[in-house]
This record gives C-alpha cells, structure tokens and sequence, in this order.
C-alpha cells in the first residue's frame, strides 16, 4: 500500500510500503479517506525535529485522519466494517500513573501519530485501537472528520477555560487553532468570543459567525475593546492562540477579575509573566497539551448547527500531489486555515 | 401609578399606590414594560403562601419583569434614563457572610419581588438597585427581557451542571422551566439535549430546535433512548424539572459514570434516593435555588443566534386585562409557556 | 499453599491451594502477613451475596492485606524482593472508557478481591499488578499497612468532600468507616470533625483525638450543636456513614449555606431525600463508591503524626483462628473497629 | 490615643490622634494588644509606596492586629465587649461586583489597613466592621492572633491550591510567608511539605515540625529531591514564596503531571514562563492575591495541634520601642521570623 513517507529532514515521498494485515484484539483496521496537513508535519519535513522528537528513521507524516472501518478484531463491538470514522491520533500507556489520575494526555508514554518514531495516517490503510476510533454521524463528511484533530485541540483548551455559560471570551490569534478555539469556545458556552490578529486576512475568515468578533490588533486593543463593551469588566476568558512572545506582554491586564488565561500558542522560549498584576486580578492560568477525552465530545458538536468545521477547510489535494500541498502550506498564505489530502 | 396588588389570598385587583419618589443612591427608578407570570404568583394569588413565605398583608405582585429606565440615583454610572433593561429580581443583604462567600442566592436575608412582604414589579414604576439592574442589547425586545428571569434559572442549573463542551445531557420534564434549561444547557454547550415529557403536546414546542431532541416519556425510557444513543454510556449531565416524586425512581441510573444530577424541580415532600445506584455510578448531585451571577449572561446568550426566548412567549395581555392573564395560567393549557402582561 | 476459602454461603474453611507460579509482566508477588476483616467478608459468609455479587463458586475472602514482596515480574522497576507493601485490592479494565475518563473506580469491569468471582487476598501468597502495589515505609507496620484499604474510604470521602483548609466538618456514625473518614478530614485539613453516633461505646474511640469532637446523638442534635460552634452557620461538610435511613431525615438542614454532603454509607433501600431543603441551602452532595487514586496518599498521610491506624487495630488473630476473628466479628462488640488476622 | 504614624517617607513617630468615637452600626470598637510587623509596613517607611500606593499624607501604619472588644454597634449580634478578637485588615465596597461574584479580595474598591490613603491598627483603638472581626478563643494567645493575618496568606495559597488529602507539597522559599504557606498546606491536607531557601538558617527555623522537610537549595535541586522520594513523579503542588526571579527559572518542572504552581512571592518586575514545559505537564497556575474566606478558617486550624503560630513570633516590643522594631526588622536577620509590637 501507498503511504507518504518523511526519509529524512528535507526529503519526503509516496513510498510502496507493506501491508499491515489483520486488526489485533480490540484494534481496527481503517482504509483512509482525507488526512489535513498539520504545521508539525510540515515542520518535520523543514526541520527534522519538534524539540526531543527527532525524525531518526523514515516516519510516515500525518496525524489529521478519516476514513472507513475494514476489519474489526476480536472484542471490539461499537465498530463495523463501513463505518465512516475519525481517529484521536495519541495512545498512552494504559499501564501508566497518568492515565489513572485522569491525565492520558500527558503521560511521557503516550505514542502519538507521526511523532518520531511513531508512524502516522498519511497511507492507505491504518490499525487503530478502537478505543480511540470514532464514528462519524451522518451530518460530518470525511473532510470535516479530519478536522476532529485540529477541532479537538480547540475543544480541549474550552474545557480547560471551564466557560460558564454566557461567559465572554477572547481569542489572541486568529490561525487555525486560534479559530478552532473560537468556535469550541462559542459552541461550548461562551455568548461572544473576540478573536484578534494583526492580518486583516485572517479576521475575514470569521465573517458572519455569530457571536464571534474579530478585531484587528493593529487598530484597536483587544483588552479595551472587550472591557468598553463589557461595561469596563473584561472577558472571563482569554486563550492565548498565537505563540507569540509579544503577545505576552498585554497577556495578564485583559481578563476580568478572577478570570481565566488558557495557554494554548506554544512560544519556542521563555515569554515574560507579569505576575503581580496576574495576582492583583486573582487570575488563574491553564495549559493545554493536545487534549484527553474530547475526541467524541468534539464529533458530537461539529454535527450541530452550531459548528461548521467544512468552511475551513481550504483546500483539497489528491494524494498523489501531496508535495504540492505542503509547497502550498510553506506558502503560508493568510487566508489558508487547513490543507487536506485526499487518499 | 397602578399595581396589580394581591390584597390576600384568592382577592386580586389592579390598584392606585402612591408614587414611589426619585431612585436613593445607587438605585435606578423604572418604567415597566412588560411583566411575566410565574407560577409562584399565581400560587400567592390561590394559596396564599408558599411554604414559610405567608401572605400577611396586601403585596405587588410579578418578579418577571423589564422596563425602561427613567431616573437615575447618585453614584450609577453604567445606566442613563432611556435604557432598556431587565431587572434580577432578588436583592441580598450585601454584609452577609453568604454574599461573602459568593452564595448571595441562598442568603436568608435576600429579598425578593413578589415574596411576601416584598412588593413586586407588576406596577407602573419600580425603584431597583442599579447593580441588579442590566441593560438589553437591541437583540432584545421588552418581551424577551421579560423571560430573562425564567431563563436565568436554566442559566444557573446549567452552570450548576458544570457542562463540558459537547457533553450530552437530558432533561426531565418539558414545562417552562424545562425547556429554559434545554435552551440554556444547549446554548451553554452541550451538543444534544434530550428532553422528556408525559404530555406530547409540550414536547412539541421544541421542534426543530437544533440538539434538543424530544423524548417521550409514555412511549420510550429516556436512560435508554440516550444509552441507545451514546454506545451505551449515557449523559454526562441529567437535570430533574418535574418536581415530580414519581420522576425520582428512575434518575439515578440516567447519567453515565462519573455524572452529574441537577435538581431544579421542586418536589412538595420527600423524594425516593436510591443511593447505592447513585454511588456505584460515582454521580455527583447539585441543588440549584435560584440564581446567582447569571443575569447578564443570560442576557448575553439570549442576543445570541443559539436562543430565541421570544419563541416561548405565548400570549401576551394588557394590564386591563390581568386577571384574565391569570386565569388562563389556571387553566393549564399544556402548550401555554409564559403568559406575560403589557403595563 | 494455605488459603482461607468461603466455599459457599455459612461455609468456610482453611484450604490448600496450588502454588500461584512467578509473577507475570507488571506483576509483584507478595507473601501476605496481615489481612484485616471488612463487613463485606462476612455478609458473603452470612449471605452469600452482596447486592449483584453472588459467591457461585469457592472462593478466597479478605481485600484489606499488607505483606512482603518475594518476586517482581518484568518490566517492574518501583518495587524489589522484601519490599513491605500494601495492596490496593481493586484492579480496572485499563481499556475501559471510564479509565480513561478518570473514574477507575466505577469501571463496571474492575476486579475487585473477595467479590465474586475474584479472589481475595487471605492466602500465604498472591499475585497482583505492581501498578496497584505500594511500599510501606518505615513509620506504618503491616497492621497499619492492611488498614490502608479501609483508611483508603476516609480518604477517598475526604478527597470527593472538597475540603478546603480550616472548613468543620461533620461525620454521622461512629462505625469503622466513621472513623476512617473523621481521621482522613481531620488530617486532610478540616479544623474539626464533630462525630456522632447513638452508641456511647464507639464515641469513647476517639477520645483524646485532636479536633475531633464526639457527639451523642441520643443526647444532642448534631446540627445544633455544630451550628452553635460556629456562630450558628453549620459545618461546610457533612458525612453520611451510618448507611441508616432514619439518619436522612434531619441530613439535609446540617450543612452550612454552599455546603456539601458526602453519601458514605449505602441504605439498603431508598431513603428519604428532602430536596427543597437542600436547595433553600444551595447544597452539593457527593457519592463515593471505593475510590480512586488515594492508596499512596493514604500511606504518606498515615506515616505522618496526624493519623495513628494501629489505635483501631482492636484485635489480632492467628490464621488458624480465622474463624474464630469472624464469629468476634458476628459478637458486633461496640467497641470493636478492626479485628484483622495474622498469616 | 497614641498611634504609630508615617508621616512621610522614611519619618514615623508614636503621635497622639483624635479619639474615634463610637461604633456605627455593624461596627465594633476594639482596644489594640498586639500588632506584626509586616514588610509592607517596612517598605512604606523606607521608600513611601508600593506599586500604584503613594503615602500622600499621614498614614497610621500596622495591619497584623489582634485586640479586645470594647464596644459593638448596633445589629452587632456576634461579638461582646471583652471578647478576644483578631481583624481581617481589608474591607470590600460591599456593592462591587467582585463581592456580589465571591471575589472580594481583588475588589479594586477594598480598604485595606495602613494601604494608603488607609489608616492602620497601630493604635489603642480601632473600629471594625463586626463582619471582619473574628473572635479567638481561649487556644490561641493575642500574639497568636495577630499571626493570623500572615496565616491567612498561607491558607489561601493552600486553598487555591485545591490540595488533595495526602498530596506532597513544595514551597520555594523559607520566609515568613513560606513558612505559614508551609503550615497551611501541611495542616491543609498535605502529608509532606518541602521547603527550599538558599540560607540554611532559614531551614532551621522548621526543624522538627512533623511532615516538613527543609532541602537546601544551595545543597541539592527541590524538584530532584522530591522525585526522589515518590517514585519518580514529584510534587502534586508548587508554591513559589520567594518573588526572586531565578527561583522562576526551573518552576515550571517541578510539579508532577497534572500538577498545579501557586504564584505567592511578587517578583518585582516580569519573570519568565517556560510555557511548552508547563504544557508538557498539564500545570494549572494560580494567583494569590491577599486573601478571601480565610480569617475564621485560619483561627481555627491555628487552634489545633496541627498549628504552632506562637512558635514564630520572634520578639515583641513595647509600643513606645516601636522604631527599634522597625530597626531590627531592617537588620534582616535570618532568624527572624515575625516581630510584633504590644500596645
């Protein structure tokens, strides 16, 4: 079978690999349809490595997945073949003190698609546990399954801001997981979310949503505009989206008092903590690593009419061009929030 | 000005009372608009009590209440005369250690519109406390402000229920403040929100409203209607708005382990628990009595898209015409929501 | 090997057992040294059936041991040979959905020891998973070591009641779990733990007990009396431990305002719940089923000076007296709390 | 009436002041017996600001205070003349909107004692509001009293940081306010609680205090030490007491996975945030600003034997040697733990 293969930093192709065979014990066998390409992917390939994760042997790219369930094996009985699904991509060790406080999702043995040397989705077929397999409801195309992944993130970093219903809520950042937050947060509860970014583009990728509120960080400051239309209180939440060192620097004086900031941009340094106005507003701060126990939670709302995830989706690639796709994502045009390949 | 003043049990009558003078430091004087009828009035009005609170002495009656504001007191500065607005009907004693540890709902000391021997809100003009007192968006007629109130309880129960994104829940019982809860449990981010009833024609009201889902109660069991449809797990979060005691026998099997049961109906005796069923479901149960900080996220939903209150106002009445706005509550027609009177 | 074997219901004896083999990957084997009594032990002997547990099969009784580790299987790295230990006797299906939600303990696949089919732990020797096997330390002997399971209750009850540093707390019934549970709020951070019960006798088993406060509940009201200790506001947790009916008559009006109740004891039919009474107070109530998660807590917490288990070890049997500790256990003697036996 | 007065910046002198007169309603009047000095105090003498607070004008200092009541206003019910009291020094615009949502403490409106333009205790008499006096009994000496108020900082970063009965803790930093945060979490709930500083003599102040260990930081690393001693895993909770930005350097990856830090200390200007590692570990951070709750909760866990405040009271001087305190609280010994001043 086909699979896209990182040989090593720099160097990527559509490789023959060997056919995997039968789905073991509560695992399932799933023919994949649409894979989105991820910034890690292509950081992979650019680099070779995100942080201790170092591409030491070809890996397979791609961790974004839909498709079909071909073979179900011994024990599994919420899965069958035909069944159109979305896979969570990370599978701890069951064994592990993480995963029985809670915490799967950062347990050190976690094995997460295409997170060296792990082997991701970007092939013909996959095994999968079916613990962490998913149906799609009729309402999500396959396209919109592999948006889970991406949304899933979203959806996490909204659990995490326990949001109160009705809260008010802002987003620093409006690239894909800065929108995907948005609508997590909007759809988990929040009346409006203001989603700043210093690219106009971007902005307009939210327009006519509604009770999301673009604002353009290069004309207006987004804690001032959130406090003069909150009479002067400020948002419960804030997400912090983009990464950005700068971003930082404002971070601590926007939420209301007692509020919340959900860390969720990953800054490759240290970025600067203004403790004592953090304190003076009695905030408390979240971070957000991947996300435990979403996955179905995530399905269940992108089938409602509250969440779109299709509108996101960019474009669409066959997967014999999938180098063109990622050429396109290096583009890094303002308007692209997701890439996907079609199997 | 005029009152619809309750002059003792089973005796009711649109009055003259005396004008009530310019508002006090930090209070707001209010035309009023639009007043709902809540079934506690009418209990005053047939009962003459409701558990300790006795009617002793001629009372106003109404707590459901928007207006218009006309003057305003020393030291208010986030509202001017001409604002629309809605008004938290229940005032705490703020020195209290219940207002101190945040629970200002369950302060013995709270008074409240239209519980004896506070007057309430169904006369020409009121005075209120300006920190009760909120603005309506434009999104918001009069009458939608009105209902803020009964939404305000589904607000609280939903926030009660401590709602994850995309969590599932049900509803027991699809009276008015059933359907708030379904309303705001959707809005405030649960992906599907079953609701169940005996009496098909209220389930009625809630078609086509997107994940809320009518169950019922006479045809199918709602615990297996949801299991049916959740791989067998159940909903994260099952609220109880019957206050039926019969409703009781089978709750505690509903949620899914590790769930929440929110009681908002309020039975008149004891009810059955079944606490060996609740323990080995790991559930945890959560009172809701009243409301506490929730006013103006209700109003923020409700401008929202994912809540339209107006739907659920099913008639309204002149002042003229009060008594006849309570005799039709009498008659208990199954599709009535909320009956509200025009000052 | 020897083994103490509940053959079926009223019958029970000694046996020899085959040897059990070396320890599997993950697996500890232990040789037991003490093992206390729990009710449950002797209902199965009385009974022969806990609820849907029924003995069907010969079957080894006790879940409350410490021992000596004698042989680790592979890939075991936190424990060696001669390694004191105590056993958490609860083992989760790890793949089950409920474990990876956090909430091993109401995994309905859990294999618990002593509870049909599933043997328990009164043996020379057993098997168990290295991952549910903690280390003593020096300052806990094994009688301390086998009241971990039963202090592990406390714990878990303590951990669900929220505690926050200096609350009061309250605990109705003096039983074994009563005092679990008042040592573990007391130690876990509560100021004062009044305990009732109607047996004078079991009162006097705490005396001299820092911060904990016995009541006798056929002289005083448990509720009043705490109320008039703090300044007539109530205890911000209260503790169901006496399982008895009439004790849910007066339960709900003790908590303070925003305050909790903690369902430790199971009623072995519905009991009465005053649901109004409980929301006028805004209460939440918690269930606890096993626990989760406490075991190593419960060691560390219990080598410190706040908590002395051996106080409640009332009486130490030789195996071959195994009987002879059950029939003690049938006396119901008031002033017995844990009656264990020696391997 | 003598009272401590800052006159300006670096001038302070015992004065005679105007008498106060009577109690107002919900008032008490109390006669001042003992008096802390705390580093607020110190830094308004040495540099007449801190942050946005400017002494402008006379300022009584002192805020640590214990006394005895003699005379309440009226609607006062729970307090006499005689009673032995210690005052929480800040008190909230009860009408503000951080009040009404159970935030008091980060009430931009709070009065708070010797914070200009606000009078201190560091007089013969004061007058309180009732609700904000807490009467001490019989346990605890006025010296002790006044320790509350520095407790109490201890009790809210153990509150905030939700320990579990049994968790290990760590505190960075063995200050005053390490120390009490070390109390309180060990008092709280925590079976162990390490405490780090980089002066050995600061350690030493905790010898023999059950369940604190000292590790010298300029000796070994805090986050090996405790990962030492559970298996690996580390600490469920951090609190950083030191307000040094180097402490910050290594913080974010102390704590176990799933962890939480509590931010006590102030750094004076920004710190930095390791982000991705408190991601990788799943961190919760919360801020402490002052205290909420707390006070009565504080009194009464210092009553008991799990609590020793007296033990750190390192001297007391007579009101009239009031500057010689000051002195030797610039002298900063290492040994001195807190120095009071007796009226």
């Amino acid at each position: 079978m086909r699979a896209l293969v990182l040989q090593e930093k720099g160097r990527m192709a559509i490789e023959e690999i060997p056919d995997l065979g039968g789905p073991g014990p509560g695992e399932v066998k799933i023919a994949m349809h649409t894979v989105g390409i991820c910034a890690s992917d292509v950081h992979y390939l650019t680099h070779g490595r995100i942080g201790p994760f170092v591409v030491e042997a070809p890996m397979v790219l791609g961790h974004e997945g839909s498709g079909t369930v071909v073979a179900v094996g011994e024990g599994v009985s919420h899965l069958s073949p035909g069944d159109r699904v979305a896979m969570e991509p990370g599978v701890p060790d069951l064994a592990s003190r993480a995963v029985r406080e809670g915490n799967y999702n950062v347990d050190p043995g976690v094995r997460f698609w295409a997170t060296p040397p792990v082997h991701g989705c970007l092939a013909d077929e996959v095994i999968h546990p079916a613990a962490y397999t998913f149906r799609l409801p009729d309402a999500l195309s396959y396209a919109e399954g592999a948006m889970i992944e991406p949304f899933s993130v979203g959806m996490f970093a909204a659990t995490r801001a326990q949001i109160s219903p009705g809260d008010v809520a802002a987003v620093i950042g409006s690239g894909t997981i800065g929108i995907m937050i948005a609508l997590a947060a909007r759809a988990g509860g929040a009346s409006r979310v203001y989603v700043s970014d210093v690219l106009p583009q971007k902005l307009g990728l939210l327009d006519g949503l509604d009770g999301i509120i673009p604002v353009d960080a290069t004309q207006e400051d987004l804690g001032e505009r959130v406090r003069a239309e909150t009479d002067g209180w400020g948002p419960q939440v804030v997400f912090e989206a983009s990464g950005a060192a700068p971003a930082y620097r404002g971070l601590w004086s926007i939420p209301a008092p007692g509020g919340r900031i959900v860390l969720v941009g990953m800054p490759v340094s240290d970025v600067p903590f203004d403790v004592s106005t953090a304190a003076a507003r009695g905030l408390s701060i979240e971070t957000v690593f991947r996300y435990k126990n979403v996955y179905g939670k995530a399905i269940d709302l992108a089938a409602t009419d509250a969440v779109d995830l299709g509108r996101f989706v960019t474009e669409t690639f066959a997967f014999d061009d999938a180098t063109a796709a990622f050429d396109r994502f290096l583009e890094g045009r303002p308007t692209d929030v997701k890439l996907q390949i079609r199997l």
